[in-house]
């Protein structure tokens, strides 16, 4: 994928469950990244709806690289979430879910962010809001 | 799985999500339900992790059984996560996560639940709390 | 008061616990509150600095009425307060604290918001999400 | 106050929201503290209730409490609130609201801790999830 928004040097390798559920990372910049997933079959729950554990893992996951941004891939910034509220305003209508996360607060050793996901029509389906502890990197 | 703690009458078809990440529940009783996964590689994050996303999507899930309890497979209760709130005190050491949910109060028409994971040696990895919309079910 | 933010019509007599901690509505518009307070001693903690559950008390109070304003000084609505998660950035800087809130989505049984603080400095002090319902009005 | 729960050395001069609100320690033990309140007129809100910010005050402060314990009045430990949600389950009866606070989880650096209201018949009012940061203390 090629943007404005994402710089080609720091895409990483997918990982494990971004691979098995198919999210990827579309935009990160200082405080800031965006994830997106197809609402493919595998994402419904008993209801045959997007399942609500599926949010929380891109809202988790959005605030979590927001939070991580150092410009450098040499240089790869880990964090832990400690807490993730998560609050679902609506049902997703469309194609895919796109979950932003901004990093609004902290320090070194903590930080808050936001999160918010929209589906492909801009109706906004969940937010969520979280703290989380980097990881001290050698 | 025979478990007297959960009628094998009551148990459903998988259905996408949880077939696609393994899990499965093992206990469902009245304002209560287990529900565990293997930590299979499909789960880690990016850092080798079991993504939080995974303990979401489990207390979510053990909760909103938790809360549609009806003792009748063909009476079948549905409900919608308004709020979702994990904390996440540990890593999981072991190879299974074990996912429990209890309603703790609420009506007719919305509902709480406290959840709890614990990993196969039996220490708290993370704690939920949550609200929940029962749906009008026909 | 006299603000544009806020119909002289609509301000109501303050209420207890508004009148003992000592803040006041200074806007209310569609989906909107803003609450503030000036950081009085009878205000601090044990540490010498304002209690969280001041904070906490503020953006209730300010989500609560986002989501519940008619524009009819003789049509109320109230609503009660489901779930409230709050997230302390930063130390208040400066003598009161400015509480905002937002009502984000939802629809005429239960609705989502949420709120900021910020210290007369513009800091960004604390930041809340909350899940409210409304009471059926006679 | 003399209860087997609440060590008299460790009983604090109240400070001033304590005061104001009228709230009071009745237990302090290793990750664990009780707070009470009479429910003055005071505490009331725009419906005539206690106001939901009384219930994440006495919350935050059971929580707090609960993981600063040192059993040592000259050793006091403070920490501060990152993140604290509250869920409100019931409308309180009777004449009191009793918090309690646990610490679940955590380390030297961050803790965790669950906490619940009850009102003096019983009945659970509030549950709430916290995570804090501990001060260092010269």
């Amino acid at each position: 994928m090629n943007s404005p928004e994402l710089d080609p040097r720091l895409i990483e390798d997918s990982y494990p469950l971004q691979r098995h559920l198919g999210f990827a990372m579309t935009a990160w910049q200082p405080d800031f990244a965006r994830i997106e997933v197809p609402l493919a079959p595998v994402l419904m729950n008993r209801q045959g709806l997007p399942h609500g554990g599926v949010h929380a893992t891109l809202l988790d996951t959005a605030m979590g690289f927001a939070g991580c941004y150092t410009g450098d891939p040499d240089r790869r910034q880990m964090a832990l979430t400690l807490s993730l509220t998560v609050n679902y305003l609506a049902q997703a209508a469309g194609t895919r879910l796109i979950a932003e996360g901004w990093r609004t607060g902290g320090g070194s050793k903590t930080y808050f962010a936001e999160g918010r996901i929209s589906d492909d029509r801009g109706a906004t389906i969940a937010t969520a809001t979280g703290v989380f502890r980097y990881r001290r990197m050698e």
